[in-house]
């Protein structure tokens, strides 16, 4: 847990609709000593630990993902929206408060056996990364961890993905929704 | 110019739609010496330049962008589609074959005087980048360069950026559309 990271976040009310308060990571990655600490502090509790890919979860894991992937000399696959991947992929679909949304990762994207990364900026319920842990287990790939900036405890997702067996870390916390 | 990264792209017939040889760089990320290479010649042109941000478009972009921001020690700040950014914005219509798209920027994303690098992953027509261009110049920021890891020369972004005064910077080229 750091402050310092947290301090670099910035909170806009009533995004991306009234009531929530939306943790805008934007202001910590625009800033170089910020983006560099919290890529510096995402791969700590893996120092010296094989991670041979690094996945991310569209979009802003993206950012993040490539960092950390750059930083630990491994490669980067992308877990996406449905129809983004142009290679054949693999899909599952998770529950949002209104509606299913579906992500895909290319079926080739790593070799059975790799160790794998997943990373994000924010963990709220968990459902994204909970179908990227699917995606990344049905290609037979072996989660070391599951990283993201900032965890919202009080909607659950943490206990969610260590109920999955997960090694989950988070570099701060922001209570409410 | 370097085979070698070519040699790690992918190409999918008929993505997203049947004639366009979709040019697949998650196979160049996914491998670590691939990847790793492709950050070093993205930034190899700018040694010894000041780059405080590097500006990745949406979504490719940012998977690159943020490796080359943490390989630079700068920030990194997103051009991103329309919705997507929670505070205050400015905004760039482009048009596409058919129809139009918007790009935005947060307004306070860096300061006047800044010195930017714009990536992203592909540049075919360049109007998105043309679009993240006038954001940046918008925002006041001095643009470096603009660099990609593919040129697709027989569509004309390269032309379209450097009469823009750009000095861009390609990995490699592949003919055709």
């Amino acid at each position: 847990m750091s402050t310092d990271i947290k301090s670099y976040i910035r909170t806009i009310p009533d995004f991306p609709k009234e009531g929530i308060m939306f943790r805008d990571v934007t202001t910590l990655f625009s800033d170089p000593r910020g983006f560099r600490m919290a890529v510096d502090q995402i791969v700590q509790p893996f120092a010296g630990q094989r991670i041979d890919q690094v996945v991310g979860l569209e979009a802003r894991g993206f950012i993040l993902g490539g960092a950390v992937a750059h930083q630990l000399s491994a490669g980067f696959v992308p877990v996406r929206k449905k129809g983004k991947l142009p290679g054949k992929r693999l899909s599952e679909d998770y529950t949002l408060e209104y509606g299913q949304e579906t992500v895909e990762i290319h079926e080739d994207a790593f070799q059975p056996g790799e160790k794998v990364l997943l990373v994000d900026d924010l963990l709220a319920t968990g459902g994204t990364a909970e179908a990227g842990i699917r995606l990344i287990e049905r290609l037979g790939g072996d989660i070391v961890g599951c990283a993201f900036v900032i965890d919202l405890p009080d909607i659950g997702g943490r206990a969610r993905l260590e109920q999955l067996g997960m090694d989950v870390h988070c570099l701060c916390e922001f209570s409410g929704h």
